[in-house]
């Protein structure tokens, strides 16, 4: 099983303001740089409470056929999704353990403290990073604390007219 | 005039680490990635404090033939110097007169303070950023806070094998 990341940040590395508006990133446009390629290959996503709370607000749910859970320790009101949600809690290696026992293949982790988690505990396999033209100072970062550096290996970057700049790169796991 | 900036980050938007060592960023090798295009078109480095007491340190001068001001507001030791080194003090627009009244024409900008100031006044007129591919996840950010959105027009980019991406931008003027 493996976990994936793909996110789109300003080049000063915010997925979100500080009140999780993420009116920057360019809306819809982020969305045909590969994403619909990346999602073809994910069974399951795991989010955080607080994107599970944005998404939930979306006119329509936006992880149609795939498995989400959604990690929180707090309950969580599901009455208004009409897809299957679970819920789980935990850190990362037992929520790794639970997801890969129930058959999760490729996990796409989303949403800020939860990809930090991840990266964190060594357990992100690749990350697919569109930069967007601006810089907003403040908000949500996309990285944070890790306990060594964690060394990447580039595969790939693609440019786009619209000034977005993909990247993607496998984390190298600790020998 | 203009003001440019050409920098080495860790993925996580890091310049240095928080003691000031740039290990992480690859030593020579970050330098043969168009910084010897750069720098021919440079005539003025304006640097900061910091950056000025990590190249005092330096085996040899690597502003050669450069007109080179350090920013600061306290005295300076320029006794080891061999070079002509200016000191100014002052807010950004004041430092961009007194540059410009004294036939500067293109400016490098650098070092992490430095740098944030003067995004925030909107004097920078390009970025070229090069990503190392490696996550730090604590030192001395590049970017800092800015009064509102800096929006930001991509140029270029480049990927390298050694695994570095370079991305230029030119820095949308507000109309």
């Amino acid at each position: 099983m493996k976990f994936f990341v793909f996110v789109g940040t300003s080049v000063d590395g915010f997925i979100a303001r500080r009140d999780g508006a993420y009116d920057f990133l360019g809306g819809d446009e982020a969305e045909t740089h590969g994403y619909e390629e990346f999602m073809a290959g994910i069974d399951t996503l795991l989010i955080g409470r607080n994107t599970f709370e944005v998404v939930a607000k979306m006119e329509s749910w936006p992880y149609e056929g795939k498995r989400v859970v959604v990690l929180s320790r707090r309950s969580l009101d599901f009455s208004r999704i009409q897809a299957p949600v679970e819920q789980m809690s935990g850190d990362p290696a037992e929520i790794a353990k639970r997801l890969e026992a129930s058959g999760a293949k490729h996990v796409y982790v989303d949403g800020g403290e939860t990809v930090q988690e991840f990266l964190r505990a060594g357990l992100v396999h690749k990350l697919t990073i569109t930069r967007v033209p601006v810089l907003i100072g403040e908000g949500i970062p996309l990285f944070g604390k890790v306990e060594k550096d964690v060394r990447l290996r580039h595969i790939n970057t693609r440019q786009y007219r619209s000034g977005l700049v993909t990247s993607e790169y496998e984390v190298i796991a600790e020998g």
